[in-house]
């Protein structure tokens, strides 16, 4: 029986592509960038400032994370946060889909899904991406830096969102290295376990 | 195409069992506490001192963990585990096998192996062991101590000999939740991911 599917993943680790192929191959919706849009719909926020907020978190940007709304008195950033999990427990009451990051295994604690967390080692994070960029040897340490920086981010946002371990076996039903065998062995696991999900 | 496969668990995860459903669905040999005898044999200690030092590092007997052997000037639980990773290395080049426990993970690193992690959440660890050992509730605070220390044990002694930590997912191919979805699901998903291995 096909569930929600909640994807946590290391940075580089081809999580997000193995979560659209995922939901491809079973047919339902994949959901990630576009639940901060629809998020920012939501609180009727302008969508420029939502992404902001956002990507200050999860990205590289420099920004004061605690700006107050004179109107709810939170955080922005808690607030984009509360708004997208609003879309996400919407969303997963719509039927099966596919949703990469933004804590959704915590958000749906309550509801039949199946967790996975995507994770390849270091080395062969770093030559993912520098193969997907395009990117010369001599960019290669900045790479490292960047991987780095972004998993320490998603861990940090992880762990301020759900007071869970990011990456913490028992916090997922699978967790899967999606570079020693390939991301049709993670896809293949994954739907062979869920089969046998109530 | 079958492999080696180790197994990694947390206590009373059922991850031994996991091991000998896995090895018979695959018609390969399974190894688990004949290691202790073979690797016994192999260095011609006597078989009684070998399980006592063996299970003092891996169950609840105290003893003196630093006895040196007048002939190897070795730790004797050192002895012990060199032993059985010569045992191990040898089994893995008869062929395909499943190895539970003894660090088989990191003694094959240079082997094509399948290296699974089994866990299931605390609480659920701890009923299956009352129901399996049928103790009354009042047991209940004891087995949790139990569980809590033989853990403990596991990682100490992963990390003691290979410098790694214990259950951490980058050093596995997979790790599965053998409760939530139960232990047909782990099998089927160690063979679906394992038909993509070189």
């Amino acid at each position: 029986m096909t569930k929600i599917i909640t994807i946590s993943r290391e940075f580089g680790s081809g999580g997000r592509e193995l979560g659209r192929r995922l939901a491809d191959r079973l047919g339902i919706p994949f959901y990630d960038k576009e639940l901060i849009r629809m998020a920012a719909d939501d609180i009727d926020i302008e969508e420029h400032i939502f992404e902001m907020y956002d990507d200050a978190f999860m990205e590289k940007k420099e920004v004061e994370y605690t700006p107050f709304s004179s109107i709810y008195e939170v955080p922005m950033s808690d607030q984009t946060f509360m708004a997208q999990s609003r879309v996400i427990r919407r969303l997963a009451q719509h039927g099966p889909c596919v949703i990469v990051g933004r804590c959704a295994d915590m958000v749906l604690k309550d509801e039949q899904c199946l967790n996975l967390f995507i994770y390849a080692s270091f080395k062969k994070r770093v030559q993912r991406l520098m193969t997907r960029e395009n990117l010369p040897e001599t960019e290669l340490r900045q790479m490292e830096r960047r991987v780095r920086e972004i998993d320490r981010k998603r861990r940090d946002y992880y762990q301020y969102y759900t007071g869970n371990e990011w990456g913490k076996p028992q916090n997922y039903h699978l967790c899967l290295d999606s570079h020693k065998a390939g991301m049709d062995a993670c896809i293949d696991a994954a739907i062979a376990y869920m089969a046998h999900l109530d």
